[in-house]
Order: structure tokens, then C-alpha cells, then sequence
């Protein structure tokens, strides 16, 4: 790889929520030399959790190195956790990558590869707690640097984290240009993104939706879990 | 169409700024009943400026007709501006919308299509003047509604933009679940997110870059705006 160049691989599988990673690319593919690819286990087309489809996605095993490996979530996310493939070459790219990150639930795929042990971690704010069976500290921030892992927060959180790692990159004025670009300058209609700040009728209707996928996702990481205790 | 389902057409291009719809599409595709789908003037993959690859594009053509119409922008904006099937199309589609959108500079391909005179406007902060010679009114701001038509403005604006029109259409219970369930209570890094508020030399910097672009944009424009008065 040219020194110039800063290769940035996105970690992709079915059912990630797009937003994830579409608002980090968006910022990130404007750094200088940067060079992105998406990446799954077997490649070729993958379908978001709301029907996009992003083709010519890159087979993980293909990828030798990068300097940001940058991990989505999404209703996929434990399926992905337990896929041993996925989370085998996680691991492997991880140890290549001068940063090591994730945005919303992409941070209990890090931590089923067990690259969140003892560390603090961000995640989206329902699903913080299931952190905490790998060992890893949940936190709750937009974006979480601990060493060379940064951690995003919820979907919307990926924008916030890109322009961290933006920053930590390239230097403010650069993350700064970024932002302008993007016209980045957030106006929600309304104070409810986040639980502290919802009104309590919209926090549970929120709660009930999530509730239907809490059992699997809890067993699903119960069992990420287990095999991580095995492997180490 | 089944009166419960809400179709959401998102018209796309060669060099669009994905995030201009990306955002949108994750917001919208939890409004109960969304159908929504990506389509150009040829369908099949269509690349956005990022080098993003979106599969399964439909036709225009094959669309008979929506209840709402967006139109995301990006470099690709005035070459797609000038793609006379493309312009057809959106004018027929937005014929049978409810609502007629766009973001960022995708205004500019609205107003190309005449369906902005006389009109007030959102658009990307650097090319918001183009759309006078359309006869659209520029206005700064995140979200601009003139009757039937709602524009966004740069890029990020995007999302602000799809939960105004989540409001408009489920009600600001459904608006507010989605925005906690997307995490949104943005924390930019740094307060350069509009040319008002960015330092000097960020602004300086961006206006540099874009500089490159402006003179081809405006010719571009010119022709377009020609072309709409001739068929009027």
C-alpha cells in the first residue's frame, strides 16, 4: 500500500443498517488519499436492513491490510457476531488497522472478536448493556476513544464519529472543510434522540418494537459470549 | 396501490452524494407501510460520487407513480439536470406525488424540471443561487416547504428533512420513534457546519474546491434554464 494512501474498510453482512456506514463513508471518502471498500464474508451484493443493495462488496479474506477497519450494526448484527468466519477475519484486520472501529451495535461485533476487553465502548443506547458479557465497559457517549479503538454511538452517531476520526486523521481544519461540505450543521425537529430526552409515550413505543428481537439478540450474545470465553 | 402502503421513489444518478438519500431512505423506510426504491433513467447499478455501488436500480419509466418524490443531488446534479429522459420522468412522477422533494443540490433538478417557478427552495449552501435562473427563490435554511413541494438542504440536512416529512405524513408520535430509534441528538465536533459559522480559512478552503466545478455547473444551468423556457 502507498504511504499516501489510507485504506478504509467497512465491514459489511445482511441486515446492517445502512446509515451506519453510508454517513461515515460520505464523510470519510473525502480525506485526503482515502480509499474505501465495503467487505463481507462472501462478498458480491449485500442487502441492508431497509432493502438497499450495495454491489461489488469485497470478500474480507481478500483484504490483506487497512489503516480503519470500521465495523456497522443493524438487525443483522448478532447473526453476525456469530458467524465465525466474520468474526475471525474481524480479528485478523483488526490487528493490521491503526484504528479499530465501530459505529452502534457494530461494537459487540468487535467485542464477540474480543478486541473490547476492558475497554469502554459506545453502543446504540438500547442495546449498551449486552457490552457487558464480553467484557467490555458500555458508555454512553456519541463517540468513545479508548487506545486506538473509537466507537460511535446509535446509526445517526456514525456522522459525529467519522469527523472524530476525520479530525484525528487529517487535523481540524480538514474535518472542518468536511463538515462545511456537508452542510452539517443539525437541526432535529425534535429533542427526542435520545431515551433521556423522549417523551416517555415515545420511548415505549420505541421499547415495545425492540422488545420483539431482545430474547434472540440476548441468546445470540449469551452465545458469542461463550465461544469468546472458549477461544481465549 | 394498496391504500396502506406509502411508495417513496428516490430518483438517482451517475456521481450522486449518497448521503442526500441515504439518510432520507433509512428515516422513511420506517414509516408503516413504506415501499420505497431507488430509480434512474437506466436502472441496473448506479455509483455514487463515493464509489458506492446501488444494485437493483429500477426505470423511471417503469414507475407509474409514487406518493412521494425525492431527489438527492451530488456532482452528477447538472449533467442529470441536462439527461432529457431523466427530466421527463421527474416531471411526469411528480405529477402523481403527494409530495415533490429533494436535497441538497437535487432542488436544482426540480427546478430543471420546472416544477420550482415562483417557488421557495432549500439547496446546498455553495450552489443555492443557481436556482434563480429557474425562477425558484433560494431560502437558507435546513428545510423549506412550499406547498406540496419540501426541499432539504446540504447533504446532512437530508435527515432533518425526512423526519419533517415523517411528521407531515405519520404524525410526530411515529416522527419522534424513529428519530430515538436512530439515535439522533447530534453532537458535531465542531460548529463549522454552514458558511455563517465555519472559521474563515475552512470556508476559504471548501469554497476553493468547489471553485473547480463552478463554472461548468453555471453553463450547465444556463442551458437548462434555456431549454425549460423553450418548452414553456
Amino acid at each position: 500500500m502507498s504511504t499516501s494512501e489510507f485504506s478504509i474498510v467497512f465491514a459489511v453482512f445482511p441486515g446492517v443498517t445502512q446509515l451506519d456506514f453510508t454517513g461515515p463513508h460520505q464523510v470519510l471518502s473525502r480525506l485526503p488519499g482515502a480509499r474505501l471498500c465495503l467487505a463481507g464474508t462472501c462478498g458480491d451484493t449485500v442487502e441492508s436492513e431497509d432493502g438497499l443493495r450495495f454491489a461489488k462488496v469485497m470478500k474480507l479474506a481478500d483484504i490483506e491490510c487497512c489503516d480503519v477497519l470500521c465495523v456497522p450494526g443493524g438487525p443483522g448484527t448478532t447473526d453476525a457476531a456469530l458467524d465465525q468466519v466474520f468474526i475471525a477475519e474481524i480479528r485478523r484486520l483488526a490487528g493490521t488497522a491503526r484504528y479499530v472501529t465501530s459505529v452502534c451495535t457494530g461494537s459487540l461485533i468487535l467485542a464477540a472478536a474480543g478486541l473490547l476487553r476492558g475497554r469502554d465502548a459506545a453502543c446504540h443506547w438500547a442495546w449498551r448493556e449486552l457490552l457487558t458479557p464480553f467484557g467490555a465497559r458500555p458508555v454512553s457517549a456519541r463517540v468513545v476513544r479508548d487506545g486506538n479503538i473509537i466507537t460511535g454511538g446509535g446509526v445517526t452517531a456514525g456522522i459525529d464519529f467519522a469527523l472524530s476520526v476525520a479530525q484525528e486523521v487529517a487535523g481540524p481544519t480538514v474535518a472542518q472543510a468536511i463538515q462545511l461540505a456537508l452542510e452539517y450543521a443539525p437541526e432535529p425537529p425534535f429533542n427526542a434522540g435520545g431515551p433521556e430526552t423522549a417523551p416517555a409515550e415515545v420511548r415505549a413505543l420505541v421499547e415495545r418494537r425492540l422488545a420483539a428481537s431482545r430474547e434472540k439478540r440476548q441468546r445470540d450474545v449469551a452465545l458469542a459470549a461463550a465461544r469468546l470465553e472458549e477461544k481465549t
